[in-house]
């Protein structure tokens, strides 16, 4: 099953079931109106969602639309958790070498978390609307689950029955913003504006073998300006599943459902499957050749991250975006 | 006005108009069903509902019943954007010294705000439910401001304006869990366990010539099993008032509305008022004795944090919590 929402109805949008294929949907008022109150009550929810888009795979409902991409928020316009791993260290000791940082012995041990903004959230077609160019505006490809209510203290084994949903997303990042935060020792907040979402959220059951319950295994491609930066595959490589992040985001707290838990941008030791974000390939090319030749995005540059199956076939949408100058409304 | 949330009607509770002595309220169905909704149209609704607060004042109003504290959850049970920002530097300065870390200088020109998670907020009453007392428990007792739809890039000047509600919290902190934590160097998650409010939100009229638009000048009252920890008041030795700290936080996005903004731990320079956390009091002995005899926080132990109006009586009203072991669920 495959669920979105309209921007249209309100702050929390409407939601939608979309057919495998993306191309037609349905409105639910009378399930649910919105992702949230989906999410809120799962277990009743989601056999019904899951029959609507059975009828609606066999084009058994005649209120039925084409669906327009453009027209969608992100799946959770808002939320309230969310939440990201870092799970591929390859990633992580390729930025940190960028900004001279050192790489903790812990992170190779215990999961690292770190806690997003989540009260706007962007669509798949939206744009990346920043004041300034040189803040270092990157991409980072991720994939995320979406979690029911998990209780404090959950095992890793326990963890993975609470994962409801995936989708992939574009966790936007401020390279040059981020040395003087992380200096203040408190994490990131202006350094990580607001997060872009794939058209929908799909089930489990949708990724076939490529999903054993913990790891989705297919490579998760991004490009800038329709040259492709990278394909790795999210399977490879990843140094904590979604129960690890789960697990460790429960130490002291439960997660309240509609939780997005995040991977982490998506890398690979691999260097020919390339990058998840610019700031990966740039210190590649510091490493190899000691000049740094790919800039960060510039204003009306466009962003593309996918996901498909084995049969070729978009498992989440795209993600489209372009980089667009911030005008302070007068 | 007064605003709280009672537990009752599901996982956003049901909205109340509170009495300003918090002995009598009224649910406002035909208004808005929870606070978020009020929120998401404020301009609109908060008319209506001072006009029911007025009536209530009156008492002209049948359907009105008496206030239990203990059915209040948080005014916000759930929210989008809880960050933090850390506007009193005598904190920051003495719990930086206990923790063995730097007092990076970009702290004393640039506010420094962290993101907070909002999933599950705690009710005036409710336990601090936590697993293990090695973990360094700490109260923090705080001031925030709720806001409306912020734009990215607001003024100092202009952010004000965007105020429109304010409460007291209990920032609860994991100390002994930070060290590590923060090494990892993206900020709190596992030490920042569910945080705890007020019973209310009031609106600034509520607050008279203490609240002058950007600081609220009175003593913030804490205490610990029935012994007064501090009385630091909230309008003195603060480097940043809420203006500059809303302005910080909208550099690169803007705030949804019921965005809560804290001012971090308020402390003042005055060691005579005491402080507002344990780990503050435990610095000080270190420095003044070279011995720490206050422990942090165990379980049975209750903390009080209450802020009075020049008169004496409790704008806000109290949150009392007791600390309590979490039993993992079978």
């Amino acid at each position: 099953m495959k669920l979105g929402s309209l921007k249209t109805g309100g702050r929390d949008g409407t939601l939608i079931v979309a057919s495998r294929d993306l191309t037609r949907a349905v409105a639910v008022p009378e399930l649910a109106r919105t992702m949230q109150v989906a999410l809120d009550d799962w277990v009743h929810v989601e056999p019904r969602l899951q029959s609507v888009f059975e009828k609606l795979e066999r084009d058994d409902l005649p209120e039925a639309f084409d669906l327009d991409v453009a027209a969608l928020s992100a799946p959770l316009p808002r939320a309230y958790q969310w939440c990201d791993g870092s799970a591929y260290l390859s990633h992580a000791e390729l930025v940190r070498k960028a900004r001279g940082a050192e790489m903790p012995a812990s992170l190779y041990s215990d999961p690292l978390i770190y806690q997003g903004a989540a009260d706007l959230l962007l669509g798949p077609r939206d744009d990346i609307v920043l004041a300034d160019e040189k803040w270092g505006i990157d991409l980072e490809a991720e994939l995320a689950v979406i979690t029911d209510d998990v209780p404090m203290g959950v095992s890793p084994a326990d963890a993975a029955q609470h994962i409801k949903l995936l989708t992939i997303l574009n966790d936007v990042s401020l390279r040059l913003l981020m040395p003087a935060e992380l200096a203040k020792q408190f994490g990131f907040f202006q350094s990580k504006p607001s997060t872009a979402f794939a058209p929908v959220f799909v089930t489990p059951d949708e990724l076939g073998d490529a999903w054993n319950g913990s790891v989705l295994s297919l490579p998760l491609i991004s490009a800038v300006n329709g040259k492709e930066l990278g394909r790795p595959n999210a399977g490879v490589d990843l140094d904590f599943d979604f129960p690890a992040l789960i697990s460790h985001a429960t130490k002291s707290r439960g997660l309240g459902a509609g939780t997005i838990v995040g991977s982490g941008t998506v890398s690979n030791r691999d260097r020919s499957v390339g990058s998840s974000c610019l700031q990966e390939r740039r210190m590649i090319e510091k490493i190899d050749r000691n000049e740094v030749t790919t800039p960060f995005l510039k204003f009306g540059d466009v962003i593309r991250i996918e996901m498909l199956d084995t049969n070729g076939a978009s498992i989440f949408g795209s993600i489209e975006q372009t980089v667009v100058k911030y005008q302070v409304a007068q």
